[in-house]
């Protein structure tokens, strides 16, 4: 399949990329490299080190034998965009070339805007390209489960469900509520495409997964293929935070109480979902909403399980403390099970890889570039606080 | 008090300044003057004349020997919102300052675009600045009732709802389904806006109308007093498209069935009510949701009351006549009564005027400037197609 990567320099668009192309897909791929200026600004940088584009692009061809087009723009530029998908003419467009960070959202007035007009700007013209261009074009979204909240029902993975309000029944929309300008920036995502779904009849799926963790998929077989790793207060998640703080001997922080539930998937069952998922579209003119995750766990329980991979692996404790929450959602224990049916009709289920072992790869990895993340010391901490 | 209007050159900014002057208030108010060049953009122009900025402040000071601050700009750029709050120091902000049409917003990309990231980026604005400068102020929002769609359930007065969802009770957002990008970009404000109270505790009227139609208010004693008054296919409700057929001796065209339902409101009870939200505001950390409309008619009761209008002021029949609908929307009848309790409970309710009546000023008002109008006949048949 011909396949479009939007953001393919990032995290996952770059080790999607290379799955594709291991499984003989022709890949395209267009990024500003904002990720990269954006960790800069906040005075960080990926743990492991990645290779600029062109040196990546040289790799992948000595490696693997295949060339990835690649365009440096903007997909916020709709001219440019058009002009991509009229040329390279993609079966699925992959749809990462969003704002990913929730403080990076919450710093200011300035962030926030960012994050909204990107994020809904890059949406609204890919929506558009497609209905000009060819409305089988498959759009596959990113998304995020946390654009549902913390709701006291089972999370349908559907994009309407039946409600019964004010003592009548009615379909609505799968109610959202943001805890974030970023997460607020997906919630809108997620109506634009639902309404460019029912207006122009758009294929689309809106992909759903909470943070993904791993250095590692199997297609990335050498230090010089390395997708970023983010560990800063900015645009780490919390495991690749408390890994980088078991590396500089520094107690694992918890904001709050740590009773914080997620639902976790690595990086290689990530990928894989994502490939079953461009390799089977939606019918034509299909709205899919598909959920993905494999590990629910609390913050409490995340921490401990690296605390356990550091005595294992590094040889000492690094203890855990708990911090003032700087961000505001719920600390108690909620009920957080999203439904999960498409992915295991197309045979995707169980873990490839489980947490405590891939913990341990990271804590490897990390370990061999353990000067990288002492100089980035000063930028785990948090620096953002929700409430300003 | 201290209000300052946010697009006070508008249709409604204009007619709530000469209230709140009449009534002793000091108001300021800023506007890019984006609807006068958008409209023109069209093709089209108010069908009543209006003055330019400079003259209307002229005007209300001779009329009334009242002074209104007008600062020309745009509320995109958040040192000047800044600057303007920090020297006025308001005790309210109405914020009119959006892209008000829904078929704008549905011409192509670039004008989904523009609603969006304008709509947005001044509801963003605007909160931080109030944010910064004094979370005590009250933002005062135009939402609209096209927010919630059609739905089955009576839609209640309040940002969130009880509901039963896959079995379970949960307290909800107040689901929301929109028909444009234009109504999308009011459902996200309107989120937007909660979210902001929620984190920062700020105080607020999420203010949600249907169509206002009216020529006049009590204020309005004099031409020059004029507020714009929008007849074409972009610009101009339903209402005023059907008054200047008439004018012209056009069939009224009813987009598809016309058993669409609209809750309206006569612009002199808007401007009522908007007054008494201002001089009643909300608690400090309040998110207070008002519905306003006062009579619920279907597109062919409109196009009726019109037509018998036409009969008694200009002495014909323009007849009525149904076209293939540009729109996608519900055109079977449906339930539509959103609750209404807090401007009761202020004192306001009843009707000061009635369609009836008002449609007959409406046309004499327009009748006098039948030259104008005519030299729009080519932009009121509708241009703009939602399927693209």
């Amino acid at each position: 399949m011909r396949v479009l990567i939007l953001g393919i320099d990032g995290y996952l668009g770059w080790a999607l990329t290379l799955r594709l192309i291991r499984r003989g897909h022709e890949v395209a791929g267009i990024d500003n490299f904002y990720t990269r200026k954006a960790v800069s600004e906040v005075g960080s940088d990926s743990a492991l080190p990645i290779l600029p584009m062109s040196e990546r692009l040289r790799v992948i061809e000595e490696v693997f034998g295949a060339k990835v087009e690649f365009v440096e723009g903007d997909v916020t530029n709709y001219e440019l965009l058009k002009k991509v998908i009229e040329r390279f003419r993609p079966d699925v467009v992959v749809h990462f070339a969003e704002q990913r960070s929730a403080p990076y959202s919450m710093i200011d007035v300035e962030h926030a805007r960012y994050t909204m007009i990107n994020n809904l700007t890059s949406t609204l013209n890919l929506i558009y390209a497609i209905k000009e261009l060819g409305r089988d074009i498959h759009i596959l979204k990113m998304g995020t489960l946390g654009e549902y909240g913390y709701p006291a029902f089972r999370i349908p993975e559907d994009a309407f469900v039946d409600a019964v309000i004010n003592g009548a029944r009615d379909r609505i929309v799968v109610p959202r509520w943001a805890g974030s300008w970023y997460h607020w920036s997906k919630v809108f995502d997620s109506y634009i495409l639902l309404y460019a779904n029912k207006l122009w009849g758009l294929t689309i799926t809106d992909f759903h997964q909470g943070p993904v963790y791993g250095s590692r998929t199997r297609d990335l077989i050498s230090d010089e293929l390395f997708t970023r790793f983010d560990i800063d207060d900015v645009w780490g998640t919390v495991i690749n935070r408390f890994l980088a703080q078991a590396i500089i001997k520094h107690p694992l922080t918890i904001y709050g109480s740590g009773h914080q539930k997620k639902g976790f998937t690595s990086l290689e069952d990530t990928v894989t979902a994502l490939t079953a998922l461009i390799e089977n579209p939606p019918s034509p003119g299909e709205f899919r909403v598909v959920h993905h995750y494999r590990e629910i766990k609390t913050l409490n329980e995340m921490a401990e399980l690296v605390r356990r991979a550091s005595i294992k692996v590094l040889g000492y404790d690094p203890g855990v403390t708990h911090i003032p929450n700087p961000r505001v959602e719920p600390e108690d224990e909620v009920m957080y099970e999203p439904e999960r049916r498409v992915l295991p009709k197309l045979g995707i289920y169980g873990l490839s890889r489980i947490m405590e072992d891939e913990v341990e790869v990271m804590l490897r990895d990390l370990a061999r570039y353990r000067d990288r993340i002492d100089k980035l010391r000063g930028v785990i901490m948090p620096r953002v606080r929700w409430r300003g």
